[in-house]
């Protein structure tokens, strides 16, 4: 994991010095990672420059999608393995010009269990989670809930038809991860959307403003 | 992997000895496995004496509720493990009275990836699927489709309100697993059900009458 580490910080720099805000999207199989790249790159394309790189153990429906929906897409097939490392996303980038991008989403392998250990050096991990999913996601795959920086609750149009309890849910929430900033959406029908949205260009916004530019300040000082 | 396939050599022999046949439940976090296995249970817990072991990253909350529906019920944490593995089968098996059960069910940590790798010594493995995790999963996760005996499509009843392209899923699945055995159901509503409780009953059936008598048999033969 020393490696490892030593990698993500690498992206890191990468990523600042080229003034790319970057999200990774975690989840189980099936959640919408995928539907909430297509919302997002959708909404935000006209004003932001976004790129997406899509982890799978296989195809690159994935990426076929973001690319579909205004995004410069790269797919990673990790051939088996069960999330991304920071070497895999050390080549991905290689393959993209990052000057030309403000905001990066990495997907990465649906698995709520193997992709927590492995730092990709992005500046801020999203969980997806989804509604038919059931309410006890958070107490059986903690390590998911605990490490991240916002949690989006998908499917919320699922909610009339699927047995959830969402005051249970967010009890377990709180216990590991307290003011987690939640967005509840529907990917399917764009209810809740909005704040969703608003996050992120909020999170490009600071980024750009104060954190690239002290990046490269220290660059420079150090270079 | 040879010390793990070891183990789970032993742990069918154990099984066969005593004449339990076993399941390896596999699927995505929240596709329905826990529900599935309350079903399972409480259908066929007056005709077959079923026993549960349930691995979960953390909490007993899946031992729980296998064990309100009848069966008598063990519960694996991992402690963030991915997977099972032989070794911790073999230590749950150690706790029950293998002679005194008919089915034992195994249900796997949430996982599409990991628990593909790490035989158990289970007789047969069945995969849950559900539709809300849309119809792509057969293309992305290959392995956990090639692998297993019987497919479970769980929440049917979700048909109506998300997109679903049966005949796209079940072409990925014939590509992978030609002419897998496949339960289209609900655990919620029970449509369904009662083709996939024949079908454990059936596997039951043939075990008990033939491949456990020739277990036996080779036992006694070369003990």
């Amino acid at each position: 994991m020393g490696a490892n580490e030593r990698l993500a910080a690498g992206n890191r720099a990468a990523l600042d010095a080229a003034g790319v805000f970057s999200l990774n999207f975690l989840a189980s199989p099936g959640a919408g990672k995928t539907s909430l790249v297509e919302r997002t790159v959708s909404a935000l394309s006209s004003r932001l420059r976004v790129a997406v790189i899509d982890g799978d153990i296989a195809t690159s429906l994935d990426a076929d999608r973001a690319a579909a929906a205004g995004a410069t897409a790269v797919q990673i097939n990790t051939g088996g393995e069960c999330h991304l490392d920071a070497v895999m996303l050390q080549g991905a980038l290689e393959t993209l010009r990052l000057p030309e991008i403000d905001l990066l989403i990495v997907e990465n392998v649906g698995n709520l269990v193997c992709p927590v250990n492995f730092a990709l050096g992005t500046h801020k991990s999203v969980l997806v989670a989804s509604i038919p999913e059931g309410d006890d996601k958070p107490y059986k795959y903690p390590g998911a809930y605990r490490g991240v920086d916002a949690l989006v609750i998908n499917k919320i149009d699922l909610l009339p038809y699927v047995p959830f309890d969402m005051d249970f849910f967010r009890r377990g929430v709180t216990a590991l991860n307290p003011g987690l900033v939640t967005f509840p959406l529907s990917c399917r029908t764009g209810e809740g959307l909005d704040g969703w949205l608003e996050w992120v260009v909020a999170q490009v916004d600071v980024a750009q403003t104060s954190g690239f530019a002290r990046a490269s300040l220290e660059a420079r000082a150090t270079g």
